[in-house]
């Protein structure tokens, strides 16, 4: 049982990106599972395979291997090996374990919440190996939940369910983040706006303070509660209620004072401006207004539109820290926008640092959909 | 006595580009100076100005000042302050005080080695102004010198020449790195090998351990000797037996064995392949392939070539630190290349960290001339 790809595919494979599409195999098992992919009779990658959906083949290793079911958990065991010292030194914190294609791991994401596991699987081979992935999890883990409920697995042919795997999984877990807390609800996910790929850009938050700061796009609040930490007032302004909720509970939390706005981000950074008011800090995390790549015109125009309102209103010495999560834009684009954004803002930007998603969101990069956020930390000279 | 510039030049300021060249130049002074640029009567910047210079304004600040030489001079006390805390921690070591445009000193070098300052003046309006520079870094600096032997200097129509602006100035001094002590020949000045831009890329290889390291273009050292720390073997090549002489100098300074090769890097990593031997990390931090634009396609083959060498020779788990510091080979051409490489070499790469030259050597966004270090960490899966 091997998988065959054609010429495209193959060099795919070579130049170790991991995936090949439906249309670049030629032949192939009947059901998903792990396979090894060759082009003619040279042997090419490991691969979970689905024949079923668009992207057939993903490949997590390069070298044959006896047992491919044991080799790709190898890599899930390497992945935690290389988070180990950062669990040991900050169990409460929140870290993610797996990240897909980024560790070898196609198509697996496992979260970690103070002591607490998510797995999400969005690859059909996965299926059959979950009480294996839980079982390594457990020397890091109280309790595993799979929280298998992600619409990309109807294209893999898979149901949709969220239920533990080991242990006892609490509803609710508070994550430690530098100096800060925050409530998780682990059932919930993202929605509880617990971002892991942010962790280490917030944490830098904690090194300034002044008078005012702004977190837009706040959702739960991640950027704003650092800046309560420093400044002595902190707007965090979000469109959903709901978030401004988890914000405000987080405060409370923390003790700390927060003004959360309900507002458009771009209505409202446009009312501070005629107000005429002024930032020592900004933050823009805005969700990804590139979804796709035919976005990617309006979405750049959109980026920039807020990063000049933001300029904007930032005194001399402010510190612009501003993300971009969506995959299309790519990095130099990202540093176009903001380039074009403060010529036409007048202002002369320091670069302070450039920044990513953090180290356990590995990026690969033969495999450059690995890559998708960017920060960037200005000052306004 | 005012600069007008045309529309062209105003919207170069405008945007916080600090250049305008003599072609957008309408009319000036006579003679080199610090003067306001008008667009009309518009006011754009304060700028340090040479009619005989192609490069005849470069801009230093851009709101107006009663006394432009003062306001010039802030903006050096400015550079020192947001140094004085790696100053006073690490007084042994070696800093970059002021880093010219990207410090809003157009023109000006001054780097600190072991308490002791160079000044390098490239713009002429500076020239009157360096007895007080010197007065500026003297709570900085037991002695100051001025390197004034750079070839550019002769465009700005100013004679080449070395002398003490104050204090005793010794011929050589140790400077501190982490765990390293290096020696600077404060009068040889770069070709000591003292580039401090990569000062942070080369403490980060004291992370490292292992059997064999190689520094390809090692120039005096600088990485070998932190490479040797932890590795069992060191190997720095490089074409200049000067400069090996130098890193084995260091090398006994700190008692640290060092292998040297003279060759040419690429003959000798070819060799190395031919002769199937493998290394756990391997430098490459060459000379700027591109020192012009004309250059670039040729220029971008040779580190294609170099890092696909290097690739090939690093065991599974290895790593390649590799840089580039030629400004035209830009950051998104520079990842294109190592992504190129490494599907050529058929090796899959995790991105540990995308990095750039030293917090001290700051990069203005709205200038790009100010960004041209690159230096990423990758490990090969």
């Amino acid at each position: 049982m091997r998988i065959l790809v054609n010429e495209r595919g193959a060099q795919r494979l070579l130049a170790r990106h991991l995936w090949v599409f439906r249309r670049d195999v030629l032949s192939g098992p009947e059901t998903p599972g792990l396979f090894p992919v060759y082009w003619g009779r040279r042997f090419l990658a490991l691969a979970l395979y689905n024949p079923q959906s668009d992207l057939s083949v993903r490949a997590f290793r390069f070298h044959p291997a006896a047992d491919p079911a044991e080799a790709l958990l190898e890599n899930l065991d390497r992945a935690l090996l290389r988070r180990r010292e950062a669990l040991e030194r900050e169990p409460q914190g929140g870290f993610r374990l797996a990240h897909a294609e980024g560790d070898l791991l196609p198509g697996l994401v496992v979260d970690y919440y103070a002591g607490h596991a998510v797995v999400q699987a969005t690859a059909h081979a996965w299926e059959d190996l979950l009480p294996r992935v839980a079982e390594r999890l457990k020397p890091y883990a109280a309790s595993v939940l799979a929280k298998n409920d992600a619409k990309v697995r109807g294209l893999e042919g898979l149901s949709l369910y969220v239920r533990p795997l080991w242990g006892e999984v609490p509803e609710r877990v508070t994550v430690r983040e530098g100096r800060i807390r925050y409530l998780v609800d682990l059932r919930g996910g993202q929605k509880t706006g617990a971002y892991l790929d942010q962790r280490d850009n917030r944490l830098l938050m904690e090194r300034f303070s002044g008078e005012r700061a702004l977190d837009a796009f706040s959702y739960a609040g991640g950027f704003a509660l650092h800046l309560a930490l420093g400044f002595r007032e902190v707007i965090a302004v979000d469109s959903s209620a709901e978030a401004l909720g988890r914000a405000e509970e987080n405060a409370r939390l923390n003790g700390l004072p927060l003004r959360t706005v309900e507002a458009n981000a771009f209505d409202f950074l446009r009312s501070l401006e005629k107000a005429g008011e002024r930032f020592d800090l900004i933050v823009l995390d805005p969700p990804a207004f590139a979804k796709g790549k035919k976005d990617l015109e309006r979405a750049y125009r959109a980026y920039k539109e807020v990063n000049l309102r933001a300029l904007k209103l930032l005194k001399e010495g402010g510190i612009l820290a501003t993300a971009s999560c969506s995959h299309h834009l790519t990095e130099p684009l990202f540093y176009q926008m903001l380039a074009e954004a403060a010529a036409d803002a007048h202002r002369a930007l320091r670069v302070v640092e450039k920044r990513g998603q953090g180290w356990d969101h590995p990026v690969l990069l033969n495999h450059p959909e690995t890559h998708y956020l960017k920060f960037a930390l200005l000052e306004v000279l």
